[in-house]
């Protein structure tokens, strides 16, 4: 475990990375030379990440691992506060090369670790600390007008979604005055705020009741109501269709249901469920919003679920639109696995008679 | 062959369809249940039809096939003439019944028979003719205040594709002024004059000759300059890059180029040689807008195939979105042949160093 180089049969020079013998992949490349891995290549690197966000305000996502040319280093930056994943043996290794590049590159106040189940399953064990700085009690997160307070605790395990940054433009864009909207697995409820904004009634569905808190901070500071309810999804949901509840617009982004490709049947199937309610939800003309930022979970899956529930709801239905992570999660094609994020836009399209 | 009612193995009634034994397709289901496929049912469809094109603007598709419950039966409106393709001997057959319904509920005061390579294949020996009323001798279409004026030999072959309307909206409103603009396989230059309008240096490539001409009198009239390049596109971007070129933006339209699974090899080479050219000329930051119309060319296909092109040009690129066709084109998931047209946008995402 340590350093590697990396050579074809025929001695040709392929790249530098770190070799972690027992891990899925056991050896990530860093770069595509024979280079050094140290303080000024990795400075490069962040700076080079850092440019490509320009204009994208100050809250986004730096460095999206491999994607960035950077695996194992997830950071998401707000402001002047990073908050640091590291995912494997490898960039934990080399922290001392890159952590002081990270901060003289950023300029940031403070950095956070934040463990994730990567880490864990890559045996580091690791706690939430300051990498740097002093860390504040409140994550303050503005987007387009609504600002999150998102206390620590919170941050250190989910953080803020800077993922759904663009639909939630796209969502609020198409809600209109009046309509009910039904926000399912909500987190601090960025989708059902920006409804309530366009005048929309909104219900905000999630089990996380420091995430829901957040909401409601956020909505005071916005002068709008938003309902809610805590719960798990699909009971909550099946509630909703016994009381003969109707919605407009429907956001179904449950967190990561498949780690590993042994998930996914399980992941489908929930799917199914989770949009099986969802069509027996909708007024006549409204839309199913539902993402997956899972990477086992294809766009074909997504697809095979919502036919499934479609056919037990006995709905046909159109599909609107589908879009992927924006460009501060950057989908390079080389790197399959750096796309995770699919959201697909459902609209039901019966035939008459 | 003829009006055929379909039961499961146990008797149930499934749907009343047109049987035709020696097509690909044997039966096309016109309904689900037994009832007539009478005038009344077919006025009731295209009603259906346009009441969901309602708020689209005077030209749209008006009947996309089975999407809308119609098998074999395409209609685009440009305003008060209607382009009718009939795809399939059963549409055909059963002409007396809709056509009557189809100028009642449009109100349209004329209608061109435009014969296509489906029918062909399906043995019907169409000829292009006034199904009733005078067809003009051009088809007036404006699009966002870009006026094109299509000669009807022009409008019985190909006609305008409005199925890339929200593309040329998108494309519109990412370019900036003074960028070179590539717009290959431009048919009447329905990018290269957004661009153009937008202040960028625009060049347009096509084969035909009528269609840079309507491009020419749209230009005028827009009081815009578009340069024209007539040939084949491959030889063309091959020219440009020996000429050393380079464009902001490229954008790919090819025709189908798969019309049934045995051209799929062909097309995937197409698509990579263009690709391969377009990377070698783009602008540092540039983008390419690349589209396949053909169903059987799969997104993952054209994925594979930009892949392929960027290995041979040494270019990793982002993919930035991918569309779809737009709601007058509607993709019905449970008709997976109602997907036909995706595009990608691509930009290089190289690593330093």
């Amino acid at each position: 475990e340590g350093v590697a180089r990396l050579f074809s049969a025929e001695g040709e020079p392929l790249g530098v990375g770190y070799l972690e013998p027992k891990a899925r992949a056991a050896l990530r490349l860093y770069r595509f030379d024979l280079g050094p891995l140290d303080s000024a290549f990795f400075q490069g690197r962040i700076e080079a990440a850092a440019r490509r966000r320009a204009g994208l305000g100050p809250h986004h996502r730096l460095i999206h691992a491999e994607a960035d040319g950077f695996p194992g280093l997830v950071v998401d930056r707000f402001d002047r506060v990073l908050l640091v994943q590291v995912r494997t043996r490898g960039a934990w290794a080399l922290k001392d090369r890159w952590l002081p590049a990270l901060r003289s590159a950023t300029g940031a106040s403070a950095a956070l670790l934040v463990p994730t189940e990567y880490a864990r399953r890559a045996g580091l064990e690791l706690k939430p600390r300051a990498l740097w700085g002093e860390v504040p009690e409140h994550l303050v997160v503005e987007e387009d007008g609504i600002v999150f307070e998102i206390p620590l605790a919170l941050a250190q395990t989910k953080g803020f979604y800077l993922d759904q940054r663009e639909n939630r433009r796209l969502f609020e864009a198409e809600v209109r005055p009046g309509e009910a909207v039904l926000d399912v697995y909500s987190h601090v409820g960025g989708f059902a705020l920006r409804a309530a904004r366009k005048g929309a009634r909104a219900l905000a569905v999630d089990r996380d009741l420091a995430a829901l808190g957040v909401l409601d901070r956020a909505a005071q500071k916005l002068g709008v109501r938003v309902d809610v309810r805590s719960g798990d999804a699909p009971a909550v949901l099946a509630a909703l269709v016994a009381e003969g509840r109707r919605f407009h617009r429907i956001v179904l982004d449950p967190p990561a249901l498949a780690k590993s490709p042994r998930d996914l049947p399980r992941a489908k199937r929930l799917f199914a469920e989770l949009l099986g309610h969802a069509f027996r939800l909708l007024e006549p003309g409204g839309r199913v919003w539902v993402s997956s930022c899972s990477y086992y979970v294809k766009e074909a899956d997504l697809l095979e679920a919502a036919r499934r529930a479609g056919a037990d709801a006995r709905t046909r239905f159109r599909v609107v639109r589908i879009t992927h992570q924006p460009e501060d999660h950057p989908w390079v094609a080389q790197v399959p696995e750096t796309l995770y994020l699919k959201t697909l836009v459902l609209e039901p399209y019966p035939l008459a008679p």
